[in-house]
């Protein structure tokens, strides 16, 4: 029997540059079946939920929704609240109270898990629900996903600054430091290296918090970089970690913010390039010393943006309105690789996927443990899609010394 | 009677998107006249004319140098070196050694500087020569120019990022204080205002250097728009100051590197945007709050480029090559605006240029000094160029609330 009744959409953590399009996907293709009584939108997450703030996209035109698609950052607002079993009791009255039947919350691996607590409890309270994750975060960590949706923009934006700012460091000399967003999985940060075109492009050094980070042998790299060049071009997780695995910037800060799910703050903040800047400086000797932190503008820049990336976030929010309907089981969509390149979804089930974080693969990583592999290009290269631009450098040959003939 | 010899290019301070635009268009536009023997870069600046580092053009092909031209920082390097009256000398040697009849210099107010002395140094040696200042910087700081090459491309950075980053703290809520590159002139800081569309959209708050920076004003306005909406996103230059005229950053850190220019180093640091947000922090009592210094993006990103500052880049350069071969003065190239939108270019004294710097009009600046008026916009808009994304909300209508009914 098929069940009727409302859609209910919510957005949760970070926001990508495609986060829309998974929304605009799921809604108007469940407008296709007519179960379907209207599609809501939660603002704010699960807090829209508890407190009844829904926007009616029912009542949204497709023309707005499209150009909504295509605009970066939570249409619906975000929230960083995780429910616990309570929460999910008042979540539950709500979506009663409206015969909400179909719930996809887009989100990372934590918002995976509040799926997969709302759908549980939605069993044990016998109420008929379909809930299904739907996947997005530019940290590219849900495990099973070959990538996840907003990785590939984020990368593209990260792979074009680098290229822009090895020009610069080519241009004007001295070490620069880019701190890119990652806290466990240094996929970002990697990205950096499809920035580099000519053999001593920048960046030369590449640390993500897969391994673990040595201050010494930091220094030593950019020393061995900066010998060879006369400049140097680190890209760095803000996640990076020392062997007991302290944050480098928490052995900086003495207090550090905490969120509601109990990570440290490491976004929003340009201390630790700071840091590090500072060290080369006066450890290396090296004047001219730069860093920068990336920071929000990787993750929501308007107009950066990989085609791919947004035709897979498209489609991720279709196939979670398809499974929920023609199906009769929760999950999340996964993302699978076939061929080079193309991909299908299929769903998984949620206890596969909730609040677990996939890493970068050690292929994909140097044996020194400062920078990427050909295999790493090989497989971030088709996300970041097409019209990619590249650097080009003067070929003139040099003329003769004549002066002092 | 014609003056026959070779034409020597050089680029000079911060690189820009489309430095390199006005490279090209001088080299191809010189080498359409019988008198140039050849066309040379200089690598480095006057760095590279000291040392006879010269790479030659003429034997570069057409189709690289337009590749080149649309890749952002200097092809041919750079340097901050600023030569005096016994540098001038070394670089006369070398260029009567290579018969170097045409100089064309592209850079800053510092840059058209170093113009004026090796013109008038040319002058005084009888050495026949035309020097000519190329114009380029993101500050948009050249006094008589309407605006500057560069500028444009750095500004369409700034609003696109801004546009980002203000949908960023919408959904996510809180304070976000991004950093703008500028030290005396708030041209680029400003340019954030593009950035916004609907009523409530950030940055609601601009602060340039133009105006003296107050702790306290700051402090009451930031609670001001975080009361009204609930979050409040800020665009600050990093040159901002006191009344006293000391850099807000000097106040928070004691050692400050000097460049060759004796200019403090306000870019490549994230604590100017650090600093403000621990104050918002601890005064105000708000937790969410994040900053962003855009440090070295904006001037060189891959892929973010107005059309209209290239084509204006492209014919600076065109434009310096004709004068300095039909005519037989020195001086810099100007843009004037003629209607909206549309420029002319003239040549202009080196005495009027060089080494001063333009500030922002007070027509742009609202009268509380933190926002730019209409006519800012009105002035900026064409320079962004085409194709400008912009941000799109749901107008989707709220639905009843029914629970507790």
């Amino acid at each position: 029997m098929e069940l009727v009744g409302k859609v209910l959409i919510a957005q949760a953590g970070g926001p990508t540059a495609v986060i829309n399009q998974s929304l605009v996907g799921a809604a108007l293709e469940a407008r296709k079946f007519n179960q379907i009584t209207k599609v809501y939108g939660a603002l704010k997450g699960v807090e829209g939920i508890i407190n009844e703030n829904f926007v009616d996209l029912t009542k949204e035109t497709t023309n707005n929704l499209e150009k909504v698609a295509k605009t970066p950052s939570s249409a619906l607002l975000s929230t960083r609240i995780k429910p616990d079993e309570a929460y999910c009791k008042e979540m539950f009255k709500v979506m009663q109270a409206h015969e909400v039947r179909y719930f996809f919350y887009i989100g990372g691996n934590d918002s995976s898990d509040t799926v997969r607590i709302v759908s549980e409890n939605a069993d044990r309270a016998n109420y008929e629900l379909r809930a299904i994750h739907i996947p997005k975060t530019i940290d590219n960590d849900l495990v099973i996903n070959d990538h996840t949706p907003g990785y590939g923009s984020a990368a593209r934006f990260v792979a074009q600054a680098f290229s822009g700012v090895n020009l610069d460091n080519r241009a004007m000399g001295g070490v620069y430091i880019g701190v890119v967003m990652g806290r466990h999985a240094g996929f970002l940060t990697a990205a950096s290296a499809l920035g580099q075109k000519y053999p001593d492009d920048g960046p030369h050094l590449i640390y993500v918090p897969e391994r673990a980070f040595n201050i010494d042998k930091f220094l030593f790299d950019v020393k061995a970089v900066y010998e060879k060049y006369g400049r140097c071009v680190v890209a760095v997780s803000e996640g990076i970690s020392d062997e007991l695995g302290t944050p480098i910037l928490a052995k900086l800060k003495g207090e550090l913010e905490q969120d509601f799910h109990g990570n440290v703050q490491l976004s929003g903040t340009g201390a630790l390039g700071d840091l590090l800047s500072d060290m080369v400086k006066k450890k290396l000797g090296i004047s001219r010393v730069r860093s920068d932190t990336f920071g929000y503008l990787q993750r929501s820049f308007l107009g950066v943006v990989s085609d791919v990336d947004q035709q897979e976030a498209r489609e991720v929010g279709e196939k979670a309105a398809q499974f929920a309907l023609w199906n009769n089981i929760d999950g999340s969509i996964v993302i699978e690789r076939i061929g080079y390149y193309s991909v299908d979804y299929r769903l998984e089930s949620l206890q596969k996927i909730a609040g677990k974080t996939k890493l970068m693969n050690d292929k994909f990583i140097n044996k020194k443990g400062n920078g990427v592999t050909d295999e790493f290009k090989f497989y971030l290269r088709p996300l970041l899609g097409s019209g990619f631009n590249t650097a080009h450098r003067l070929r003139a040959p040099l003329a003769e010394k004549i002066l002092n003939k």
